[in-house]
């Protein structure tokens, strides 16, 4: 095995990062009074334990004040594990997706594994690069942002017994582990407060992507139009392409600003498209809420910093992050326990974005 | 080999995304003319060719045309290369190396490169980790932003003749590729606009760090004031911990603030160290430029949304990014090339955030 191999070509010591005395096995046995092998049964945790309660948890005491740190490489070889998991996210450059794979690999490191990032620039060829190259190098299992088009993929790492967990997105078509929110049900909230405040024309600026998550903040915006007596214009629901993000905000922007009755307000489905149609606006002189109603997805730095507090959906990343680490390990540690879906609510965050035009009432 | 090894387990054709019909070598020596050996002669590009130039680029032209994609497990059987780099930045969920890592997986998939990342997060030990297990998986070489006592590990990489360069910091210590900016400049220019638009007590909000480009941008500061007759005082220098950016950012300004003589403006040193400080100085109602000067480092949608255009250090990051990718491949492709580095030119964008008390000539 090359951890081996190589490991074994690289003598430890030479390098200074390396030097620092470990705790050893035989310096808890040394300690506690008991054998080698005593120390290892116990810190390896074989059930049905022939050590008694009270001795076992005094050689646990014991590892834990001498900084007993076990040796990742033995433990690979012995488990056939790697202690690594490959994430692979849509977009790295996106804020969304850099703070899971930060949340990820926070609480990863908390539970002794490594994650190795991969970003699929939202193509399912590159996705499947990335996942081809982590099995190959015994990655332990994967948390998948999954792109279009990459169903077969995930069928590839189920017939290959490889455990994963989708996150954000999950494919509808089959009976995976996923952790995403209940996009139907904020949208539907966000597009609410928006009818709430008074708004009725109400567009939105989405992806041109048939991904269940996208799918759903439609359906919820559509809903909510519906059920307030609002009817659906066709002309309200813009689609961009991934490829063409800047362009396509604007040109729905145009669109929705320019028609022959303009609309209200505007419900972005991403802080992306938010990030790219609000710059439009400040451009076009367009003022929120003077002159438009705004409610977007996800929060960040740059919306910290925007004029005026905006309405958004708060996606809990950092619960849906360490859920999926969690369901992930447990099930690399045990493969056969059962798949776990997990549909977090999001919340609606108030700003002062929202006030429409039509009520004296203003948000 | 376990590349060669996992593909014949995995029957081409099963999956959806293998199936479509590849170019082989065959299909283009049939439309050509030649024999397959002509074809993948000039196709794997041998040196002193036998064929002539004219059929070379004929080939060349009908490979292109049928889009032909040459076999990477055939490649990387033949070359013992796996076509893949390791980059590991110093904190993913910071937008600064969420670009570079973008910025070098969109050059490198131009080279037929994939790349997996992983997050230091300014931690040697983490980098450690993350750099054995890629090196362990045959990645053909690495982008590094080091962390601080990160040496032993680049010498590692050189007892190993394993290709890398460094990208944003360099160690001084050692001759190793890099690719990074002339901090010390820009850092000075920086300095000199404030001063130049009135200024005279600058603070100064950097890292604790000892890594060379912090005290590159220390060094610009101090030089800027020397050489304009201002004597530095030791109070108007904050150092704040990689762990404690919020609380140390929130401190030093206090301090900047509160002091016997306040300062007129503050240069920071880095993006986050920015992005934390407007928000903290926007909470105190300290108003850029009118109550204080600011400068900082990179650009960002935060910046973007920020009620007054600052003034900041434009990095070079597609150049720096490409070059870095540029520079490993070419020394994938043949080791003995010398060693690259480049310092690169940084820009001073001149915003509205500088606008000194002391002078009646406004910025």
């Amino acid at each position: 095995m090359q951890v081996a191999a190589n490991s074994t070509a690289n003598p430890i010591g030479k390098y200074s990062f390396m030097k620092k005395k470990k705790t050893s096995l035989k310096d808890i046995a040394k300690e506690v009074g008991v054998s080698i092998a005593t120390v290892s049964y116990v810190l390896s945790k074989g059930a049905n334990s022939r050590v008694s309660v009270e001795m076992s948890e005094k050689i646990k005491k014991v590892a834990k004040e001498l900084n007993y740190q076990p040796n990742q490489i033995a433990k690979s070889l012995k488990s056939g594990k790697t202690h690594t998991i490959g994430l692979i996210v849509a977009d790295i450059s996106n804020p969304f997706f850099a703070h899971i794979a930060r949340i990820v690999e926070d609480e990863a490191a908390k539970l002794d594994y490594t994650v190795i990032f991969g970003s699929s620039d939202e193509k399912a060829d590159k996705s499947w690069g990335l996942i081809k190259f982590l099995m190959n190098r015994q990655v332990d299992g994967f948390i998948i942002v999954p792109s279009e088009g990459s169903n077969d993929q995930i069928q590839y790492l189920e017939d290959h017994n490889k455990p994963y967990v989708l996150i954000d997105r999950r494919l509808p078509e089959r009976e995976s582990n996923y952790v995403v929110i209940d996009n139907h049900e904020v949208a539907y909230q966000a597009v609410k407060r928006l009818i709430d405040t008074g708004n009725e024309r109400i567009g939105m600026i989405a992806y041109s992507n048939g991904l269940q998550h996208m799918r759903d903040r439609v359906s919820g915006y559509r809903m909510a139009l519906q059920n307030h007596g609002i009817s659906f214009d066709n002309s309200w629901l813009k689609a961009v392409n991934f490829d063409q993000v800047k362009e396509g905000v604007r040109a729905g922007i145009d669109d929705l600003l320019n028609g022959p009755k303009p609309i209200d307000a505007i419900f972005f489905a991403t802080n992306t498209l938010a990030v790219e149609g609000l710059k439009y606006l400040d451009k076009l002189n367009v003022r929120v809420p003077d002159d438009i109603s705004i409610v977007c997805f996800d929060q960040g730095d740059a919306f910290d910093f925007y004029y005026c507090p905006l309405t958004y959906v708060k996606q809990p990343l950092v619960t849906m992050s360490e859920e999926a680490v969690r369901i992930l390990i447990s099930q690399i540690d045990d493969p056969s326990l059962p798949k776990v879906q997990k549909s977090l609510q999001a919340e609606l965050v108030i700003g002062k974005s929202c006030s429409g035009r039509l009520m004296a009432d203003k948000n």
